[in-house]
Parts: structure tokens; C-alpha cells; sequence
């Protein structure tokens, strides 16, 4: 099927762009919308859009819930009761993050709401747009850090135990949410505040679709990934004055790692970088005494990561057993690959094929994980549409895809909600 | 010949510890004087060194003068007139530095002197200590910086200019100088205001000594050596969504330069390190933008640090050839190899036996750069004495060598000093 019902031109990018005031920054080009953004999680800038959410979807005739963890559920009436069809993502930033990524997929939810009712189209069954708090995990560091909650994977205490790494006085997560009155009455939990599926448009954040030259992807899972964290210890010495064989450099031992990290990941066509590293002292005449640094290993299966990680820990082992440096590492964070619903991804696949032409689609996995994947863990049917995201660029100022991509999104969304809703039994 | 001056046993330790009260920092043992320092350059605390210097050799009958870059000479007359022997070294720490680097030298040399007042010793031709200022490049980051202007390779104007890195607000090396009243008026000139030879007692600062149970280095030359700035630019791409072949990972390729630097300087043998690096923006799930870092490289003599020098860039080179990562790198730093003066080595060789015993000492290299490296640029006849330095540790709180160590070079220094001067014929 496709819908019938008018659709405003671009104002979902201008709706992206207007409500970008809170929290746009780093300017990159000459245009008023050519910059970043830093909204972190709960700050006063998320306050602000959240606020002008909670307005808008109720002048759309929403009600709207706030959960325990500041989850917001703008419910649009169905013609029956019964769990709303969810359509949800984020509207934090990264610190120097861009405008599209999370924004996106809950202003596109806004838009297919604004759409019904510019069209007096009431759905079958209730459609909540939802925004999940802190995704981003930037200012308190735990990405997908609500819906977790929510799909029963992380627990409300741990949670709002969690300080802030971004604030100079760190705050816990209950502060942050009482400071800016989010802390909801409703049940931070998918049993009692249930979802009858759950789609999420969102940027690609990865440079296939355009190398591709497709229009939407249709993504059928996200990967499965864990960060391991290394810390090194050997001895700061002089670097002029100690033997090449009486040295203990972590620097040295670290580099090697690196290698290995890329080379394992390669072999068994996963995905694998060191990003993030810590030398100190950190001088050019000192060899560092210790070095720490984290493992993103990423992989389209479980087992394919599992055989990932021992190959890197065995690798790790060996390449410290000649030398002095001490080897300590554990998992940081994990998840497990995340499967996609076949019903749902199949009414994405239909949908785009519909509106963008077959041959501009493309069946993908979402590299980085997402909302969608706490769903997805909730037993949530779930599944997700990307736009193409220029040169790959994500979690950066310049970040960026453009309105007629954006259109292109939406409308799969769009007839997506339509079709599942009517497709809808109970 | 052996001295029949008495000396006041292990006066010398205590002065160093009394005197490290300017600028003692980083307790890291139960003990009064286990701690690190913290005496940068023209600093308070160095004024207060420096004040109590001035006094201490103008109480033992000195003439004191202070030059335009704030070198102090404390000149203790001879029987004759002429161009003073020297014994120099600096009383500047690294930031987070140890209590003997540089400040044995100068409280060695003042010890010499104590010892010629206490035995009414006139010795044939002036001695005198140097403070050289600035020799660690820590506050002000040039090092050996004044020894070098006074031997005419560094220009003084250039020298005033140089901003102080570990100010909240930078102050220029003039403005330090004049705000602690040491910007002197004699010339800082190897010319106008000669020295005779120049004597430098130092710790090792590295392991050789301690490894290889002697007690006393008898220092024939320091090696010559280079930094090298590498400056890697790549793509910041999401790790969780960028192929492994589609990326442009400067930290990777950093990574296989670092090994590659160890390799060459030890197939060469000499020595390589990077132990500065700074990646941007240094998160988790983000490939780095910009991978920047500092090798150092060094080798006994100029034509092997060449060899060393040409080998790195053309498998920097290599390295980048196969990626889009951007290559840049130039020379920041180099010192050609400073070959000390045969008498003098023959001097402290002589003193070092009859002291400590011949099989007790070892002819070897000094790793790292020192004043008595500006002094050799000058053309006045150089030696240098090294003692043990434990664990090999310098440029670091637990910095130590022990108060027989010390002894012993302070006996070879008072007898070298004393059979230099007798040697002398003008």
C-alpha cells in the first residue's frame, strides 16, 4: 500500500534546523544551519527542546508520559486503544556532535504526527513518538542509557547513581532530571509502559549509501560490540640514556596492539580500532610509564566478536611475554547483535521500494548501536530506515544530509507507520 | 696526583636536601628527603636557590657575576689571573623532577670550594661554579638554553623571546629574568667572559652504571640526536560504521611507525623512542582526525644518527604510501654528538681510579644533553663525571643516587679540579 494523505514539503527540515537554537555551535559554513551542536543529555539546552516537544505534540493532541528516567511518550490517539506503534530516537547531542543524529528520527516522528493530523487521519492504533534520554552517553557515560532501563537491561538504581563527566560539579542522573523536571511519575519499564513495535529513522553515520549510491538503507541488525580496556605499566625513563634492551615501553607495546587490533578484526571481517589512548608522562624524552587505551571491536554476529576477542586477548598475552611491560585488560561494555523483526524490516523494505525505487535500497547493518537495539532487547518487533550521511561523517559538527534525503526518510517512515498500524491486529 | 685537602664528609648530601626545600614536591617515601621537585627556571623558587647561591659564594670570598641570560658565575680567586676553570651544571628541576639532576653539579662545585676555604686552599689560576639557567627547557621549552647562548650557537634576542609553557598567563624569558632581578649585566659571551675548561659531576640517568657495578663514568662524549615532529591527518569516522578499508586511521598508522622507529635506531644501535603523542579526538567510537607525535632519536656519532634519521623518513614514507592518511614531519631539535676533551677525560679518568678504583669505573656515552654539550660547542675543554643513578630513574620524584655515590663524585670532581689547576700552565 501507499499513503494517500498530503504531506508538507521540507518542513521537517526546517522543523530540524528551528529547534537546533538549543544547542547549536561550531560554525563550519556560511549558512545560518551550517553548524554542530552540543545538547547533552539533560542539560539546559535539552530542557529547552524538550519542553517545545512536550508543547507541540500536545497541541497535536497528544498525551504525553514522562518516565522515571525522562523518557517522553507523546501518544497520538488510535481509532482503538491498546499499545501505541513506537517511533522513537533521541534528541541529545554529542558534545561537538551535528544536527541529524537522534534529532532526526524523533522530529520525523513529530512530522508523520503533524502529517495525521493536517490530514484528520486517525490511525487504527495509538502512535507514540518517543525520546529516549541520553543515548549519546556522552554526558553521563552510558550510551543508550534510558531505553536500557526501560527494556529491563540496566537498572533504575545503577542509573541514577551515574555522575556526569562533563560538568565541572558532576551531577548524578537524578539530580540532572530533577534539576530540569523530568523525573516522570510513569514506569520506567516496557511491561507497564509497553510499545507494540518500535522504528527508527536515523543518519547512517557510515559511508556505504553514498559509495553505494542508494537512497535508504533497509537495516535488518545492528552489529554486536564490546570495548576492552588495556592499561599498561612499564618505567619512565630517559629516552637518551636507556639501552633499547633494557627498556620497558608501554608506548611501544601499545602500538603493536594497535596492529593486532586491526588485523584480527579484519581477518575474521569484523571491525576493530584503538581510539582512545593515554600516555603518560606523555614527553618526548620520558618513556612513558604506562599507557591505557580501549578496544572497539565490532562484529555482524555474536560468535564472529566472540572469536574476535579471545584471538585479541591471546594476541595481548604474546605480545608482552618477551618484554616487562605489565598487561592488565577487561570488558568494558557489550552488546550482543541485535536482530531486527522480519515483519518489520519487510514493511520498511516495501515501503522504500515504494518511494525511493527498489534499486536505491539497500539491506544493511547498523554499525553503531541505537535505541532501537534496547527495543530490540525488550522483544519490542523492531526495525530501522538510515539516509545517506555525507562522506560518512557523524558524531562531528559537519555531520550532515540533506533535505531532499531527509524527505526521502521520512516518507519511508511515514508509510511504514501507516502500513504496520494497518496491518495491526489487537 | 691525589689531594691531601680534607673534606667534610656527606656535607655535600645535606646541602642538597637542605637547599631542595626550594621547590620540594611529590613526597614518595617516609623520609624528609624522599621527595621529588618542582624548580622551574627563573621561577620563585629558583630566585630563592639561586639568592642563597650568590650568598653562600660570596661568604667563601667569591666574585660574583650574573650575565644577560642570567648564567651566575662564582668565581673564587687564584694565585694568578686568568680564565677561571669552570664546574657548571644548573639548578633548574623538570616539573615533575628529582633532587640531583643538574643540582648536584652546581652544589658539587660549591663543596669544591668549601673544601679550598676550610684548608685555606689557594689554588693557581680562579675556579669557578656556574649556574647555567634553564638547562631542562621545561618552563621555557629550549633546553641547555643559556649555556647555549653564551656559546654563541643560540642568539640572545631569540632567547629573550621564547614563551614559558607551564604559566596560566606565558611570560617571555626576559620578563622571568627581570622579574627575579637575574638579568645581569656582564656579557652572556663565551668571549667576554671565558672559561679556562669546564668539569660537570651528573648522575647517569640511566642504568648502565648500576647494571654493571661501577662507581664512577668517566663521560668520553654525549650522543648526537634529533626530535622529528610527525604530523598524521586522517578521517574521523565512526568506528561502528566505517569499513576497515574505507578508513584513514592516523593513529594506526602511528602505531606502525612507532615500531618501525624502534626497529631502525636498534638495528642501527643507537636509540628510538615516541614517547609524546597526542591523537584528536581521542574517543572510543571515533577513528582519530589527527595523530601528532614527537620521535627521538640518538646515536653516538653524527653520521649513524644520520643513517638513523634518513632510514625513519624513507618508512614513514612507506607507510603512508598504501593509505589516505597525510604525512608531515619535520626536524624540531638536533644536537650533533659532543666529543669531550681527551686531557680532561684523562683528568677525571686518572681521579676516578685512584678514588674508587680503575675496575670500579667505566669510558662511557651520555645519553642526554647537558651544558657541558654548549661548553664543548664553545671550544673550551669539557669532561664530564657521572655516579649511579638508581633503577636508572631520572626526570622523576624517586630520583635518587646515594650519599656514597655522591661522595665519590664529589672526590673526583675536587681531585680533577685540583689536578687541572695544577696542570696548568696559563
Amino acid at each position: 500500500m501507499t499513503t494517500s494523505l498530503r504531506t508538507v514539503p521540507n518542513r521537517l527540515s526546517k522543523t530540524i534546523h528551528q529547534t537546533s537554537k538549543w544547542g547549536a555551535k561550531y560554525k563550519w559554513g556560511p549558512q545560518e544551519t551550517e553548524t554542530g551542536m552540543c545538547r547533552l543529555s539533560l542539560s539546559q539546552e535539552d530542557k529547552n527542546v524538550r519542553d517545545w516537544f512536550v508543547k507541540e505534540t500536545k497541541s497535536l493532541g497528544c498525551e504525553v508520559k514522562i518516565d522515571q528516567i525522562g523518557n517522553i511518550f507523546a501518544i497520538y490517539p488510535g481509532q482503538k486503544k491498546g499499545p501505541p506503534t513506537g517511533i522513537g530516537s533521541h534528541l541529545d547531542t554529542q558534545p561537538t556532535g551535528g544536527r541529524y543524529d537522534g534529532v532526526l528520527g524523533v522530529l520525523a516522528g513529530l512530522e508523520v504526527l503533524r502529517t495525521f493530523r493536517d490530514n484528520n487521519y486517525t490511525p487504527q492504533y495509538p502512535v507514540a513518538v518517543v525520546n529516549w534520554t541520553n543515548e549519546e552517553g556522552a554526558r553521563f557515560p552510558k550510551s543508550i542509557m534510558a531505553s536500557s532501563v526501560w527494556a529491563g537491561v540496566s537498572s533504575l538504581k545503577d542509573i541514577y547513581a551515574i555522575k556526569s563527566i562533563t560538568d565541572e560539579k558532576p551531577v548524578t542522573v537524578l539530580e540532572a532530571l530533577e534539576s530540569i523536571s523530568y523525573k516522570g511519575k510513569t514506569q520506567a519499564n516496557c511491561n507497564e509502559n509497553p510499545l507494540k513495535a518500535h522504528f527508527e529513522l536515523h543518519i547512517e553515520q557510515g559511508p556505504i549509501l553514498e559509495k553505494e549510491t542508494k537512497k535508504i538503507g533497509v537495516v535488518t541488525s545492528a552489529q554486536a560490540y564490546s570495548w576492552i580496556g588495556v592499561n599498561l605499566k612499564g618505567r619512565a625513563q630517559h629516552t637518551g640514556t636507556t639501552p633499547m634492551d633494557m627498556r620497558a615501553d608501554p608506548f611501544l607495546t601499545a602500538a603493536k596492539m594497535t596492529m593486532a587490533v586491526n588485523e584480527i578484526a579484519e581477518r575474521h571481517l569484523g571491525l576493530g580500532s584503538v581510539a582512545e589512548l593515554h600516555i603518560s608522562p606523555n614527553v618526548v624524552n620520558v618513556i612513558p610509564k604506562t599507557a591505557e587505551f580501549i578496544i572497539d571491536i565490532r562484529h555482524a554476529t555474536d560468535v564472529g566478536l566472540e572469536n574476535i576477542e579471545n584471538d585479541i586477548k591471546r594476541a595481548l598475552e604474546n605480545i608482552v611475554s618477551d618484554t616487562e611491560v605489565i598487561l592488565e585488560f577487561k570488558r568494558l561494555f557489550h552488546n550482543d547483535a541485535a536482530h531486527f523483526d522480519k515483519s518489520c524490516i519487510d514493511i520498511v523494505q516495501e515501503s522504500a521500494s515504494m518511494i525511493v525505487g527498489e534499486n536505491k535500497t539497500i539491506k544493511m547493518l547498523s554499525g553503531a548501536g541505537h535505541d532501537s537495539c534496547s527495543t530490540t532487547n525488550a522483544n519490542v518487533p523492531t526495525a530501522m530506515i538510515f539516509i545517506p550521511s555525507k562522506g560518512g561523517i557523524s558524531h562531528n559538527p559537519t555531520e550532515y544530509s540533506s533535505p531532499e534525503e531527509i524527505e526521502n526518510g521520512f516518507k519511508v517512515l511515514l508509510n511504514t507507520i501507516i502500513t504496520y498500524d494497518a496491518r495491526r491486529t489487537m
